[in-house]
């Protein structure tokens, strides 16, 4: 931390700043200045609240030297983390594509697209059991039910699963089966829920929250590593803001941005950024060009009936040819597309 | 719903928008026009997801008709809802502090701090015992504990006390204390946690989150009201925006706005959203002129070593004179300051 | 400025910080720490941009010390600025009201309004001559017909003239009878417009941008006082952010916000943030409230049938209605309503 | 327009709305539904503002029907609009880069860095005479000077220019020189500079404003195409959100929204919204992966030294190395990268 001093601050406003240092157990240094004084503080562990300093008098500003994160930072791991689900390796210079439907609506429908993805080329099944929906009034998903059709779905193609766990009261029942863990946006700050999955010994994919900075995400990514568990994927998937051409941002630059400041692993969801299904394929490449490690793509085989969201659902035509775009544009910027392992 | 065709669509176009009307069992009706054609759709019963349609070709565009909030809104129920809490009701006329530390540190903070803000004329005591923090490095709460010790200072000094519930785990203990729970920012959308605390016969706080659009809000409040619980409070405390002058951006406006189209109290959090105690009373007393049912403000007694947003809190003295100011401002857009009735 | 290092910084970088410090003539001082090493630079006379030292090897960040305004802070003029204005005084502890149609439609129109509001009480009649509109097709204002008209209102009811100034080529023309020129929030950051207006000796009421921070705000202002035109009024409208209940969120934290760090004085428009009359009078009673030195408020008295912005104007006798609310609110937090000296 | 009215609406209300209709001159057209009614209008020639009716008793809302621009429109227009600058097109199938300082410094450095940049493949010279800065006292620009010194480096490199026009007193001294007239992002909405530039009959880049929406960018170009000048060429270079870990948020999503939506070409300026060096080149390249038909970048040969911006500078050997990459990009996704026509 640094407090900068007003130009016209009283020797006893610095007296005081230094005080209120030392009474933290921790140590002032004095910086001359041409125009005003700053007072660096070293020998905090962890990082202070700003606002301590910059309401005492003759404060201007209190500037954070430490960084909030630590082990989800390159300074703890100079190393590319890899997240080992099944057969694959997510992160460093890979590349690999979830796809499945927004929801797992009845079993054959998740079988037929689970069949369908994996034909087309995907490296893992997506599906929604427990949907976190606006509306009390929407489809929930088929909850446990759900659960179990993902399994059967994995059982019959090979592909490792991808789930959201909504409720902490279910979470053991979805970690069975699911191989990664999704944390929906809305939930990228309940700490509680954070808190057991840390304690897991599970992939967690850890999306954006829909108004997160960076540093709350590799925060939200801190809650989990510091319990134990080191297998977190990043997700970007939108923000919101005042744009409205899109349901959300899609804020791709945060991919570079990732991979400079975190060792983990990054991947896009263009789907949920988008909305809408003729913007989903450009955004899916845009981001294997930005070089995220994958994507993650809503995909049915009969959009107009889906439960949910299937206006941004891509047909397995369209998904396919997809795949063959991202395959080349992941090679031009220097990540190799994963080769399909499941049996 | 009403579909807007393009207006160079086909005759096929439109013909395909009509079955898929006809295909959810609901009733098209064309309604020709200058340039193009629109299709109003009657008979469903909730919400329609307008991009089923848009991705139909020949379709511009599809405008939801029916609000997506039903039990929350003033089409429901006409007259405002009184929210009960001790010997106060929230909401109509009414105008009434909710007041206390940020975090509940100790038995002795607690006690000595709630009958500060009672001397000074607060209704409410609020005091967190389990603390989101976005770092897990943070302090997050004394816990159980701090429930413990908010049952005293209630039992000291008559005061009903507004908590947070953070973690499903804990709902319950939290219940047995709290005469209004609260939702905090973060949660506005954990679904799971909102379903358990409609199946509550308890008020409940709930905090608009970083990024909610007002009908999104309205939503989650649904989620509790169509669980059978009507006793919601709703609380303003800050939008997150690009403005960096604040900790968040304090959207006043929502407070007519719910008004109009609510029939459930309103309150402001100043603390919260501006984060630095020189703007919080400035706030508050535009939250009063603005016509909210009351505030919610952070007061600690020694804000130096408070050990969660000292920099937020206004020490008693000057709480006493903001109540002052509120009482006025108040009366003067027509509300009434609840004589303090705890005893 | 101050560099922060990076915990692993080499030897090297940090010798390439102290070179490029001293190549920009500038006094380097190393600052050492517990876990790095800072380096704060002095002698600048204005602001650095960080990210010269950002892409520097080993630097974690730049933090500027110095604010970037000078003649709009508090640091170089304490006491608060008072803008005359015609027989009045902005700024200060006073309060007052400038109000009048969004356009000029006719002379008839005009004075008949005019003579409305001076009946209601506002001190300064308000009125677009020339409209910045979103689109070309709508209705772009009378021009410089709608100057003279004003000079004619001016005439017969004494009030001062506010009026928006969009164009280079007429200023001249605006300035002869304009008593306040307003430049709008779409041109904040027109700086060849700004630097005209320095040079001019009239009051320039500054409106904030749609997206500018209060930094950017400032230098805005900066540009006219620099140019050497000190007689600036702040005008808080509305930002944009993602809420998308109101046309805008009025972002009234701001109001103090400025008054601690500037001797400007600031008015809002809860006309153009609002965009609807039902929430006009609700956000002009929260900025009397909040600290505002006064409100700007559209009035028609034919609503309906108004050119511009028929939907946000207040009827006059609702406008007087609120004159009576604001001057009990102004006066609960230390202002005074100006009476109303026009002849 | 659709007005929708409220389910408790009076017969008075509905009539209220069609007699306003009507006196508008537009036809009302009543279409029953099963929760209530809404009210069809036709025969407006333009865009209606829905606050004429939702100001109105028993009135829930009013939807625009009509999109508000016209010639940007697909509707107008179906084929892509091919802006040709020198001896290229701009749109289409095409891509190209423009390179060169972000100011022009003098006459050496410039040439220079021209050289440097058609040697690496650049189709077109960018460099700024009158910069926008928000600081008075940050370096405004060579000026006219400026001017001169990209004349003379078009004459001996070739190389078409790119230049931004700030101000109307030096527009036709700029358009004498400038092959495209950029319009910057604070200028999009200065209609005075707008119009003058839709008189001329010169090329006009223009860039986002910070916080536009699609339609008001859209209608910006309309102002320029109504105008009479139809070479318009859109650029992105990011929007203002809460998002902190870049200078701007790079909204790539609006490339196939504009494509849609437009037949203006688009390209994106990664160098301002990312704001630093490292990532100009993955946003280059996700731009042309989301199907952009060109890219703007800033190049300096020596970035250490330049008086504007040199963070976000990518050095010459950067810049021909990410050529290479864009045309494999490019080329897979149906674009082609143009060839340098240059002498």
């Amino acid at each position: 931390m640094l407090i900068l001093m007003n130009s016209d601050h009283t020797k006893a406003d610095l007296e005081a700043v230094l005080e209120k240092v030392r009474a933290l157990k921790l140590k002032p240094h004095v910086i001359p200045g041409a125009q005003s004084v700053a007072v660096g503080i070293t020998g905090n562990a962890g990082a202070l609240d700003p606002r301590e300093f910059t309401v005492l008098p003759g404060v201007r500003d209190a500037v954070p030297v430490t960084k909030s994160y630590k082990l989800a930072g390159r300074d703890f791991k100079h190393g590319d983390t890899l997240v080992r689900v099944g057969p694959y390796e997510i992160g460093g210079k890979g590349f690999l594509a979830i796809a499945g439907p927004c929801a797992v609506e009845s079993e054959e429908q998740t079988l037929r697209i689970a069949k369908a993805v994996k034909a087309a080329g995907a490296q893992l099944l997506r599906g929604g059991a427990f949907k976190p929906r606006t509306s009390p009034y929407s489809f929930q998903g088929l909850g446990l039910e759900g659960i179990r059709i993902l399994a059967k779905a994995k059982k019959e193609t090979g592909l490792p699963i991808v789930t959201e766990v909504l409720d902490q009261r279910t979470l053991e029942q979805v970690a069975e089966v699911a191989d990664v863990l999704q944390v929906g946006a809305r939930n990228m700050q309940n700490f509680a829920l954070l808190k057991e999955l840390g304690r897991l010994r599970k992939p967690v994919m850890l999306k954006r929250g829909l108004s997160a900075t960076l540093d709350e995400w590799l925060m939200s990514a801190e809650y989990l590593l510091s319990e134990g568990n080191g297998q977190v994927i990043l997700c970007e998937r939108g923000v919101r803001t005042f744009s409205d051409h899109a349901r959300n941002t899609l804020d791709l630059t945060v991919v570079p941005a990732v991979k400079e400041l975190s060792h983990l692993p990054i991947i896009v969801d263009p789907s949920h950024a988008t909305g809408v299904r003729s913007r989903v394929a450009p955004m899916a490449r845009a981001a294997a060009a930005a070089g995220a490690h994958g994507i993650m793509v809503e995909v049915h085989d009969d959009p107009k009936r889906a439960l949910c969201d299937g206006a941004q659902a891509l047909p397995p035509s369209e998904f396919k040819a997809l795949m063959g775009d991202l395959s080349k544009i992941a090679s031009a910027v220097g990540h190799k597309m994963s080769p399909q392992k499941a049996k």
